[in-house]
């Protein structure tokens, strides 16, 4: 029954994607005998939280009444004031929640405040899927630098394009769509300058008008971009960050800058950019999500560098062979099999008739 | 309810598996009063049929009783007397059936024999599982040529070895214990001669004392497998097939030979075996079906000689990269997407934490 009510929150919580970031996504529903009195969810960052949107959506006594929440109640006083609070004084006497806030500011003491005031709590209702759904927020409130997902489309044979550099389409429309739902997820997308020669893609969200562009991140160490590339012409140029090493010309970045788009030049490591370092400084920036949508060389530089936590791989029913065709992850490669990177709760789905596998890198910061 | 007992039949066929070839794998159950009163299998090549088993362990009249076989009863003298006669004089009275036989001495026959002997016939019930359970039958008995499928292990970014070459062990115990399954169940295994030098492999089905050793195909266009090689030397090398161009050198193909093992000399077609060609004559000596189990470039060559009817990818949750890592589909690869070989019906299942990722190419001859 517990997890039947919490199954509701957990779908509420979803609603709230993509508009919620820094925050977490939170679901609330009220109970009582058997009914739904009451329901809410975190429906954008800096409004209220879930709890207080289920509690104002009652319109009875919540005299016996119980809250399912997906994410421990909070105790902090934050852009808004603690829930704890709000619960003890609605009356509410028993609270089910999913899973603990990894918030340091959090983390327990929204349950022992309501213990302390009378309230029964049940603890880690299919918590799992609380903690899946908040990959992101966990990730950032603990390690202050983003959560990082690799995302490629590749053949069934592993490569992203043909021979001669051929790549539209590979995966199918609604593997494309789940990407867009992907961009409206995350705070940005970086790719390598390769990627941004080659395609010349515009890396925006087209989903809604009122989506929040998610941030442009070109890894472009030695200054190749091209000029006239979309990433610095079009009407989000002001959300494009190019990120250089120091010594880069200094004429080249100025006519980048004079467009309006933000550089960071970074001191090179070994002769690259040094991507951990890259995700501190965007973690300083506020910026919680990080998707890595190619090439195969900076999909190779992300993983050696162990910044990246997720991959997801829409594989297309489609083989195009090649030996000198490009295949999903570039590099040096490892020299043996006992090396290689370990993919950790490896799962597939069928999506517009591409597989799609997801699975967490073993020994990441989740 | 026909469905209920025609699964109990698809599942006794299945236990003919490895021994049928190249007949086609055929269950039948008996029930009378809804309860199963016979059943049987075809157990292995020349042996009695399904229905005869099914017949014969019967201990009660046939009164009222109907049969539910996987496939169309024979209606010709092969080597045993043809069912259907058999299944008239029981006094049967009603047969269910999954799907017509395709091959063309029967396609049909048996029903229309059947009913006009007063015997119901109901057809297609689960027909397209026992389609796809006798598919190399299928393929063979209509085309008289192999039905072949490329299996392969790779990473999850589509390699087949690292860039040292190291490739053990790629896939998990479990997906090994499968292509050991599959060994059994195909009349030959054929591989380029690049993996002989590579991994030296026995290509023999471990699993039971009394299973029917596959051929070893192993394609050497021009006479490069070292004379030390393990399908040259252990005890099932008569059971080992050269195919090399019949320019290779005579001294060469005597020394293979004085080993005990079969060489089979191709004139060369644009330079390579032609593989088409090589299929025929397969088919010809009794192979109905052939296991490609690589290397790349042998793949490739098969894929583009469009002798390939399904393929199916043990991907393990490992990344290792390297831009110059061996993909699992070698060759010059197609130039535009648009050309891709497309695979019908992708399908995945996890076996011992691997992806097993199978399909048809589109277009076969199946």
């Amino acid at each position: 029954m517990h997890e039947y009510f919490m199954e509701i929150a957990l779908n509420l919580a979803e609603l709230g994607r993509g508009y919620t970031s820094p925050n977490p996504l939170v679901g609330a529903v009220i109970v009582k005998d058997g009914r739904i009195i009451g329901s809410g969810y975190h429906q954008k960052y800096g409004g209220w939280h879930a709890e207080i949107h289920a509690l104002n959506s009652v319109r009875e006594s919540l005299e016996d009444a119980t809250m399912y929440v997906t994410l421990e109640p909070c105790s902090h006083h934050g852009k808004t004031p603690p829930c704890c609070e709000a619960v003890v004084k609605s009356g509410i006497k028993k609270v089910v929640v999913a899973t603990i806030d990894p918030n340091p500011l959090v983390s327990g003491r929204g349950i022992e405040y309501l213990r302390n005031h009378g309230v029964e709590v049940i603890t880690d209702v299919l918590g799992q899927r609380s903690v899946r759904m908040n990959e992101i927020f966990n990730k950032y409130v603990t390690n202050k630098k983003p959560f990082v997902l690799v995302k490629a489309a590749m053949t069934l044979d592993g490569k992203i394009a043909t021979v001669k550099l051929d790549s539209k389409w590979i995966s199918s429309d609604k593997s494309r769509m789940r990407v867009q739902q992907l961009r409206k997820q995350f705070r940005s997308i970086l790719v390598g300058v390769g990627t941004v020669i080659a395609d010349d893609p515009s890396l925006t969200c087209r989903l809604d008008e009122d989506v929040i562009q998610p941030l442009r991140i070109i890894v472009d160490t030695h200054g190749r971009i091209p000029l006239h590339s979309r990433v610095l012409n079009d009407e989000f140029c002001g959300n494009t960050l190019i990120v250089m090493k120091d010594s880069v010309d200094h004429d080249l970045r100025l006519r980048i800058e004079e467009k309006g788009v933000k550089t960071l030049l970074l001191k090179l490591h070994e002769g690259k950019i040094d991507l951990h370092y890259l995700m501190e400084q965007l973690g300083e920036m506020g910026i919680d999500s990080v998707l890595i949508e190619g090439g195969s060389e900076i999909i190779a530089s992300s993983l050696s560098a162990n910044i990246v936590d997720k991959v997801m791989f829409f594989i297309a029913p489609k083989i195009i062979g090649g030996r000198l065709a490009k295949s999903v992850v570039g590099g040096d490669g490892v020299d043996l099999m006992k090396d290689a990177l370990v993919i950790d709760e490896l799962a597939c789905e069928m999506v517009g008739g591409d597989m799609v596998a997801t699975g967490y890198i073993k020994g990441g910061h989740r």
